[in-house]
């Protein structure tokens, strides 16, 4: 677009780029119905939608095992225009599934960082007794270290600069396996742990996952349903986060840039 | 809490402080009923818990004019403990209120940068014809390069330095009026807006609104509802942000940081 911009005292017009932010409205399906029902709208950046789903469905517990998902599809209702029909997605659930998400309340439009929906309790925000996350995982701290900038490399200039989120999972080597970017933070992680549960490759319980900005209770809570033992963010944890991830036993690191870290829980996982 | 910090190549243990992610739940009430009923839970740093409901029912659609609102408490259920009912805030809505709040989706849980919430299909994304906000309010280059810092020396260090979401009101002289703090945007947002709902000094047409970080669309519309003319962060804005920001007749300025500063949208009221 065209922008007016001021840089040291001078102004002048010039053509920059945005980071899109569109709606994406899941539908949900069940097999042999002649309709279906409107789930959630989630505000997201096109791409990797199939992913975002899954991960979004998995992450609020209505999704389990792979054979759940029957279908995910594009709307095919010609009455609604083609542009719209991009934003909306279908999922063909199995029964069970579906009991799941109407047991939900019927959920609302989430904004591009909402996280954790489909309660409405106070003592249902912490998951049910979970067992705390094994893994024999060992890393260093130069291994942690390197992954921002690994992170950062992947992403496009744009992308890193211009407002766009990335999650990023690793391998205990430290290599970038996969990285997915959105607007939202909660989105990224979304669309990377989605695209392993459609590969039917969860839990990651030997992987590491880097989130830029903050860390909140949300995206632990993601972390955790994935089996993932360390997760690491660019910011700072909430209260609520690292609460969360000494239950779930998960290592959170936090403040990683600029040749240092901290590690809130479960520190024995980063060797000294 | 406790930590273990690496930093230039050293490890130590250190004391920390983290900032507070708690979820409140929020209730509706109606004038002579027995009971109330969950509405929807949103995780928040706690503090100015009132302005924030009453911002974010505004920000729903659900409040309008100040007699809408007939009580706000904490929940008085001696059955439920002291500590979880400071989380649960009860609204005694007018029965015009009560109904637009049934109209909407029951709502879920919200993570801490949730905003959009309430409607469920795409065409609602946008707001219904509201006029463009009118406002003669003209502010020069010097004056908006001087406002992040005066948000920032307004925050405490901790708040600064460890993850929570400034949002000030200004006047059009750039006096910081009023701030709020959370750990989610939005929430920091609708604590601002609530407040001078509260006081019944909507709109707020000759006033500037700052928010750290990125400016999305949900932003956005809670500006656009409190009538502000201009809507300034200190990041990227997204194409949806600017998309509403042109139709809502808001002055949407980004990247507001270290002498510089993209005005995106109705450009006339920043003198160049």
């Amino acid at each position: 677009m065209r922008l007016r911009a001021r840089e040291d005292g001078s102004e002048f017009e010039r053509e920059d780029s945005l980071a899109v932010e569109e709606p994406l409205e899941i539908r949900l399906h069940a097999p042999g119905a002649p309709g279906n029902t409107r789930f959630v709208t989630t505000m997201r950046t096109p791409g990797h939608d199939e992913e975002l789903v899954a991960g979004l469905l998995f992450a609020e517990g209505i999704l389990r095992k792979r054979a759940d998902l029957l279908a995910l599809e594009h709307l095919a209702d010609p009455r609604v225009e083609a542009d719209l029909r991009a934003n909306v997605l279908v999922a063909e659930l199995a029964p069970a599934a579906l009991a799941r998400a109407e047991g939900l309340q019927r959920a609302t439009i989430m904004g591009s960082a909402c996280g954790v929906c489909g309660r409405t309790e106070i003592g249902r925000v912490l998951p049910e007794g979970t067992p705390p996350i094994e893994s024999a995982l060992r890393v260093g701290a130069e291994l942690l270290l390197a992954l921002p900038e690994r992170l950062r490399m992947r992403q496009s200039v744009f992308a890193a600069t211009g407002g766009l989120h990335a999650a990023g999972l690793f391998d205990q080597r430290g290599a970038l396996l996969e990285l997915r970017e959105d607007i939202g933070r909660h989105n990224a992680v979304d669309k990377l742990i989605g695209t392993y549960w459609l590969a039917g490759k969860l839990p990651l319980s030997s992987n590491l996952l880097l989130v830029s900005g903050r860390a909140g209770f949300e995206l632990v809570q993601k972390a955790s349903f994935a089996g993932i033992p360390l997760m690491a963010s660019v910011s700072a944890p909430s209260s609520l986060a690292v609460e969360l991830a000494e239950a779930a036993g998960i290592t959170l690191v936090g403040f990683l840039r600029e040749r240092r870290f901290n590690v809130y829980t479960h520190a024995a996982r980063v060797a000294g």
